[in-house]
């Protein structure tokens, strides 16, 4: 047995798991109870045909709404928990069973339910928030169409306002506009909530949202047809599906008309006035959606490393010492290289999934709903959840792969994780699209609605107007000024603090995002200037706008955890740190440095990193590694995956 | 519309095919005759039941074997083909199509049939080969076990020479070391090659292969266990299963004898002296399989990128330019960024598989069979063999994410292409072990058998006496000894050659190597000197040691594309090249320079690249990307995949 590694503290696994859990322990643990209840709806995913396993999945999703652990965002009056940012810790503990459930209940609640709450106003609340909240009727949100997903704006199925009979009339035209991919629509939803374009006296409204039956009494509504998406990649106890729709007519009330409505002789009228900003307060009330499918990645993620470093520890593979024995795999350098700084980014993602769910829950429960608050809300929800989702998609990958051929079988649980995770990438926002809008909040200083302007409108304003505010704004100016006084020779930092000095990490960090941001903007404005046309300029900074926002939101996602740590009590009366807060510390060093260890080149480029720091900062995370090492399994423990979630008998043990 | 590149030359797809398909076209055409005839069993792979979809790929397995596509490495007196590169190009081109039927046709004719081939003499090969190549007679190779699947040397099943029978006996011992993932064994296997340790009066020789049957008449063979291993993520049509043996006794000529053998009166008898060396030279008769799944997941990484790709050119989203009209996807800078250097990529690895498989065919055809070559072989083939399936790994998750919503739809491909071609990083050796073995064959100059030593001994060797040797040997060196007569103020590559000279590509490359590998040289001696623990200093380096065996196979991958261009014909009269040279240039660079792009912190943590150069080798890959972008579906187009293997009717017209 090698392990140079002296255990340098103790964590105490259940006052871990209290402080993960935070203020919805009680929420997350009957999440837990529910899920051990349904442990067997992992083999039946595999077992049963896709109709039998669409039908269990849709039976499960009415039990656990029995229990109330799916209704925690709905206001009591209707039955609802009233507790919004309970709703999001209750889906993201889900995502540790299986994630057609998991699915199916965000399109039933969080999707359909959400846009019924959010967009509709107390007489569609009245008429089918009961029933939803049960289970009883189930809907779906048609949205995406065939020819337009990340961009909602240029939907093509319109509902016309007929005064005569005071109805709307709701058409698909052409196949481009057939809505497509709606979970729930193949097989379970009465009700669709319809987005389309409005008209009103000939005159294009903009994209709005309509209650619309598909089915009655089981069978197809007249002028509704219905198509099955067919296979997925995973997922397959969600009904994904088709719809068209010609000529469907709906009462006036039809409208969810919380932002806007048509009056019985055919006005239109908003408080909003501008279109384009109501278009996005409506979208922007749908933001639970991203931060209930990050906090879902992430804690797919967390059950894919939990079994990896579970096997870890038990699989032994070549001698490498001199007593026979065989090593086990994490006592490897490279093994410990491969799963612990995807832990340690695993518990960063947790604690900004913390304060993502905390935004929401003030913003939407009033207690600071303002419009810099939601912009930043947005901004802050896309970029989690991008980042939450690639790291699931790279987390489940690499455990598999860290569990050789066993992690292949379906009964360890990869399979299913890797199947059904990898859509997260995609839906609820492509991740490359919000990190888009996540840069454009940040050039534009949040000065407009969160997805209002495309590529095009954002280049014209960037160029046009804040340009010059975007430089002056990012005091990277002065950081810039300060470096060039120290050059040569390092800086300050370089020079005497250690790379474990968190405000060296959180500098590191702070720097990057604001001299990238300042970059961008410039190279936006002199693009301009050169040629002339934003859509070649947009095309020739793409990548720089995904970087800034990718910096922007590591940053965000080092704060949180920075934060969390300096809440934490110090130690005893022996002046010693508690083993939980010296185990976070390290994983919060181990994040830190890996994050600006995969991002050395631009730190070396842009004067901030000399030669040796970098290669000092490789040994560091090496260290870190085989200080963390003897802690992983408590560490993974500490998550409170009931062990029926993990299955993998022969691996976990 | 907006495409600011100019469309600088033309592809001739047809030359481009030829070029690519080179001596072996005629086998490559009859596999793709062969796909299209049978391209039902795509959609047959998600619709039938695991039962059926198992009898169905055994089917076709002996359809294909009929029209001898299957059977090109076997002797021609057998009913072979007498090609064994022929084999490879038809194994590669298999990989086009549904991955159960490639891996099932790798097991029957690569595993369980080289086995018989490579290790057995002639009384095997008169009693098997001629039914096996029909697949009338199916079969698996009984290597892996629960306990054991790199570290084949340590298993745990043991066989007997009982002298007063003439026979040996055969037992599992524990459930650690019974077979486990065996292909074929399940249900179709009525033989299987199964390893063992030998043990001959009393004394144990060393791992060595039998030939036990398994079934008979259908029924599992008396002694035997068999049990199915279950469900897997992919590769459903492939019946993998569990292997006990109990007592089972089997002739002294079921020993596949080419290598040792065992009199009958018990003497154990072996040409090869040294018993590693013995079992490494077994082991080293099975490269072909190696060779196969690197080249079967570049195919499959092309099948990805060639749906992503025309996806990308005929899908809009969101408006770009003052047009009005979305912009296609492939117009975007970073849609280019993600898909175009992996194109250039499976362009280079395309090239590398030629050479490996090259090799392969001349060591196996006693072309050139001697000491050296096998080594170097082995190592080229473990090397190809991890950058190819990690490649195909990372490819396909990037073009399913490039289609969207769409790219999860089963019809389109990618689930699929996914779940089938995941665990090729894992089998015929893990990759991660595979680059060490690399490393090793580097560190040691192979001087010995590819596979002897594990880390432990290697250790030992290298610091023991190969140090200096390896120090003294890399011309790094000289490098380093120039680079310090240059700097500060960079060096002559840096001051005068251009990113686009493909010597200074091939010296960045060939640098790199040389420098990792004399630094892991020097730390392993430093790490023993002071440490003392081969355990310790060994996971210490891993990194180090990983990354070492990477460059060098990267290397050998941009020396396989430069060769490839050196050997193409000079243009017409006019003094041009022609638009196919002209292409595959623009891809060589962009493979070289994102190659090096994706490791710039190295070179700038070693002095080889200037900040201001590494800055302008990522203008220049946007500048590559640009333009390839006219010329990108003629280049997967030149692939020749056949249109139905693609399915995706809505992604690909």
């Amino acid at each position: 047995m090698i392990n140079d590694a002296s255990k340098s503290s103790d964590v105490d696994v259940q006052a871990l798991t209290a402080l993960l859990d935070g203020e919805y322990a009680e929420i997350r643990d009957l999440v837990r109870t529910n899920l051990s209840t349904h442990a067997s709806v992992l083999e039946e995913a595999e077992e049963l045909g896709i109709d039998a396993f669409r039908e269990r999945v849709r039976e499960l999703t009415v039990e656990l709404a029995a229990t109330g652990q799916t209704g925690m965002g709905f206001p009591k009056e209707y039955g609802g928990g009233g507790d919004i940012g309970a709703s999001i810790a209750a889906f993201e503990t889900l995502a540790y069973g299986d994630l057609s459930l998991l699915v199916k209940v965000g399109v039933q609640f969080g999707l359909f339910g959400g846009a019924i709450l959010h967009l509709g106003t107390e007489r569609h609340h009245r008429a089918h928030l009961p029933d939803l909240i049960t289970g009883k009727l189930m809907g779906c949100f048609a949205m995406t169409e065939t020819g337009h997903g990340s961009n909602v704006q240029a939907l093509g199925t319109v509902a016309t306002y007929d005064t005569a009979s005071q109805e709307f009339v709701i058409t698909t035209h052409g196949d481009a506009a057939r809505k497509d991919y709606i979970g729930n629509a193949a097989r379970h939803a009465e009700l669709a909530v319809v987005f389309a374009q409005l008209e009103v006296a000939g005159r294009s409204e903009g994209v709005h949202a309509f209650v619309v039956p598909i089915r009655v009494d089981g069978a197809t509504a007249p002028g509704v047809r219905i198509e099955d998406a067919g296979r997925k990649m995973g997922l397959n106890g969600v009904d994904n599906g088709r719809l068209w729709f010609d000529g469907v007519r709906v009462p006036r009330e039809a409208l969810l008309n919380r932002f806007a409505d048509v009056t019985p002789d055919g006005a239109y009228e908003s408080p909003i006035e501008n279109p384009g900003r109501r278009f996005f307060t409506m979208l922007g009330t749908l933001v639970q959606g991203r931060v209930s499918v990050g906090g879902g990645a992430i804690n797919a993620a967390k059950v894919a490393l939990a079994i990896a470093t579970k096997y870890a520890v038990r699989r032994r593979q070549f001698e490498a010492a001199s007593d026979g024995e065989e090593q086990l795999l994490l006592d490897y350098g490279m093994h410990q290289r491969r799963l612990l700084p995807l832990l340690a980014r695993t518990y960063a993602l947790h604690f900004a999934q913390d304060v993502v769910r905390t935004q929401l829950h003030e913003v939407f429960s009033g207690d600071r709903d303002d419009e810099q608050a939601r912009r930043e809300l947005e901004a802050r929800a896309a970029g989690t959840k991008a980042l939450g989702t690639w790291h699931a998609t790279r987390t489940i990958q690499e455990c598999r792969e860290a569990c050789g051929g066993a992690g292949y079988l379906a009964v360890n649980r990869f399979a299913a994780l890797k199947a059904d995770s990898d859509v997260f990438t995609t839906f609820e926002g492509d991740n490359h699209v919000l990190l888009q809008l996540v840069a454009k909040g940040l050039l534009t200083n949040y000065a407009h609605e969160f997805e209002d302007l495309d590529q095009l409108g954002m280049v014209r304003f960037v160029t046009g107007q804040a340009v010059e505010t975007v430089i002056e704004r990012t005091s990277v100016h002065k950081l810039l000024e300060r470096v060039r006084d120290l050059l040569p020779g390092g800086d300050e930092w370089d020079q005497e603090a250690g790379l474990l000095d968190r405000d060296y990490q959180l500098a590191m960090v702070r720097f990057r995002e604001e001299h990238m941001l300042a970059g961008l903007a410039r190279r936006l404005k002199r693009g301009l200037d050169e040629k002339g046309d934003p859509g070649v300029v947009f095309s020739h900074v793409q990548d720089h706008v995904i970087s800034v926002a990718r910096a922007h939101v590591e940053r965000l996602v080092l704060e949180a955890f920075v934060d969390k740590l300096r809440t934490l009590p110090d130690g005893g009366d022996d002046g010693n740190d508690d083993g939980n807060k010296v185990a976070l510390g390290l994983l919060c060093d181990l994040f830190a440095l890996s994050t600006i260890e995969s991002d050395r080149a631009w730190f070396m480029e842009h004067g901030r990193l000399t030669v040796q720091r970098s290669k000092a900062i490789s040994r560091e995370i090496n260290n870190l590694c085989r200080k963390v090492r003897p802690l992983a399994v408590d560490l993974v423990d500490a998550w409170g995956i009931p062990s029926a979630m993990l299955r993998s008998p022969d691996l976990v043990g």
